[in-house]
């Protein structure tokens, strides 16, 4: 949960490598194109985004892991190469070419991520100028350098990594991801690879990815908006070579690829635009498994709940007000509310001012948790938010400027 | 559309008055308690919040007003009287109780509203003792006085006013209003009292009541929040002695109700917490009614849109991702986008950095208008929203401290 110095050969996964170059499309001339490609065909699963504003890589890449199988990745930022029409798909669709000729590997082989302003195609030249020196820079260790090119408004890289047995040979899940703002229920601008050389069969890995995602990506939120570009891609190489996977075998890589999912939504999150409260928010006792979910989606997404986070006021009024207009089932006579250990609302009613010094005291860390109780059945949920800042204002009003 | 200085004459109504006073209910000792009342019995209708967390004063004037006969209304800020529970609903009853003695009228015919924080009952010796100052202070004049005692973080009074005729006879419409926060469809922390002088039957008075909010209150946004106390009350007193209502006159009364609440609707938005502009948001094009207020509404509350507003940055990216995950019926390749008379999408995709420059531009007054037409059929609607900005957050982290 911590961030930690990336220690490179930490992140480095039997038979993939990767590497990074500025190539021009950041304005701050930093690292903006990032290259991961597996020595063997790899099996391949990915999750996209539900909006249907689609960016062009997002089309792109989810027709060519449709068949289960993919090489390389081929990432940037700085252009998401959404809302780019025609012109944009071609350039997703030339830009995958470009690595495949370089890698004298089938196009439908590569898969392309992007993030970063949307509206405009990327600038081509830049893109092709670039590959060749990315394919010459391909190392074993060039992973965490990948992880840095897919920055946008990130504060700090995110990578994460498992280590497992299957069939009693070790192998490892090292997974990178991007995100900050747009994170939002179903993904965000979020972008997640996640690298692995267990030997699996296409069936498993999509099992382990979508279970992991609902889990975990699908349970955040910076601001309520769902970006055009979000993506979730996983390779496995099968170069451990291990034998087949037994049941426990199996579950130990689900919850493996989960764990580090975890830890990169946990700090996508923390490194929400501007945030400064990493909140974890629990509703239980609710009527039905969709009223769990409704009811804290509606409080992870309040602007008046998130403001009231930054200022570590434990507010319970506005999450009543959140529970009352999110549509579920609720009596406001049942309701508990706790921050942390500290119960501020028992039976729909406040406290005390006691209660509430003591809430606001757990309100100075910088992770606590919210835990509402309806009272009205067995269902619950749970979701990670952040506050709502000056800075989170800041960075969205001149992020194109 | 603009805040003028009032002249207290204009905003007579014959047969009403009404008077404030500083109950010490607001921390900074403002006039924190309205009463208004009318000489003879009115005819009364209201509109309440749909959030199921519904404050005492609202469950008690939905009660009273069920009838369609009323007298007074007494109304305070500083405290919402909300999740206060049975000793909350009880000071509301108290309340309208000693306003009916201090009167002389049925305690029935006493409305109650409030509006402040949430979670806590009303300090109720300081009404009680403020109660028969109030009842002395009445007066014709005293309605500017009671439009400023409902303000919590507004920032200016809200009133409005309209004259017609009804079977040749002179009448008028006055109203008064307080927003700021927690605004959104289906209206807000938003109390509105509407009173006139008009003779009207209450099934008419019902209805441009109705019609009135749906197209102003319930089309305005400032952070997506729906509060526990929101109020529309109507007074009608007939002291104006006109005949049975042609449906010409009711036709121009409607009217008369409905820009009286537009003008408070848009002040409320013009003076939402930190606004710095005041955007109209029409989508039209839309496939359905409901595809067109979906639309409109993810729009208005898109916190990257609204940042966006307030960088007065015309990035249409955004708007396009928020109509995206707004799950209608739209095709990214038939979107058009205009600030103002300014194109800034065609066919989905940007005119171009002169156009956007232009776009800017525009955004750099207080006001202006955003269109999408999603070319997917002839259903239009439209909603007034505002920036996001640094000091909503700095207003909303500190409002209890």
């Amino acid at each position: 949960m911590v961030t930690r110095k990336m220690d490179v050969e930490e992140y480095v996964v039997q038979g993939f490598k990767a590497s990074a170059v500025a190539a021009g499309l950041k304005k701050d001339g930093g690292l903006d194109l990032a290259l991961i490609c597996s020595e063997r065909i790899s099996v391949g699963a990915g999750v996209f985004t539900l909006n249907q504003v689609k960016a062009a890589p997002v089309i792109l890449s989810c027709e060519n892991i449709e068949k289960g199988a993919a090489r390389a990745i081929i990432a940037n930022s700085g252009n998401a190469n959404a809302c780019s029409g025609k012109e944009g798909l071609e350039k997703a669709r030339r830009t995958a070419l470009l690595v495949a000729r370089e890698l004298h590997i089938p196009p439908d082989e590569v898969l392309v991520a992007s993030t970063g302003v949307i509206g405009a195609p990327p600038d081509m030249d830049r893109i092709s100028g670039a590959i060749p020196s990315l394919v010459r820079e391909l190392s074993p260790q060039g992973i965490p350098g990948a992880s840095q090119a897919i920055m946008t408004t990130d504060s700090f890289p995110k990578m994460s990594r498992f280590e497992g047995e299957a069939d009693g040979i070790p192998y490892r899940i090292v997974g990178m991801a991007k995100g900050a703002g747009m994170i939002m229920p179903n993904m965000a601008t979020m972008l997640c690879f996640l690298l692995t050389d267990i030997k699996i069969d296409l069936q498993h890995l999509r099992k382990a990815i979508s279970s992991g995602v609902r889990k975990t990506f699908n349970r955040i939120s910076v601001d309520g908006d769902t970006s055009t570009n979000d993506m979730v891609l996983a390779l496995a190489n099968g170069a451990a070579e291990n034998g087949p996977l037994s049941p426990g075998d199996f579950e130990v890589f689900e919850e493996g690829m989960t764990s580090v999912m975890n830890e990169l939504a946990t700090m996508i999150v923390r490194d929400g635009e501007g945030a400064t409260k990493l909140v974890l928010v629990r509703v239980a006792g609710a009527a039905s498994e969709k009223d769990a979910l409704t009811a804290v989606r509606t409080i992870a997404n309040s602007s008046l709940v998130k403001t009231a986070f930054y200022g570590q006021d434990p507010n319970w009024g506005r999450i009543m007000a959140a529970l009352g207009r999110s549509d579920i089932h609720m009596k406001e006579e049942d309701v508990s509310i706790w921050i942390d250990d500290v119960q501020i609302v028992e039976g729909g009613l406040g406290k005390g001012a006691e209660a509430e010094r003591e809430a606001a005291n757990k309100m100075e860390k910088k992770a606590f948790t919210l835990t509402v109780d309806l009272h009205q059945g067995g269902f619950e949920d749970r979701m990670m938010t952040c506050d709502l800042t000056h800075d989170y204002v800041s960075i969205n009003a001149n992020y194109r400027t």
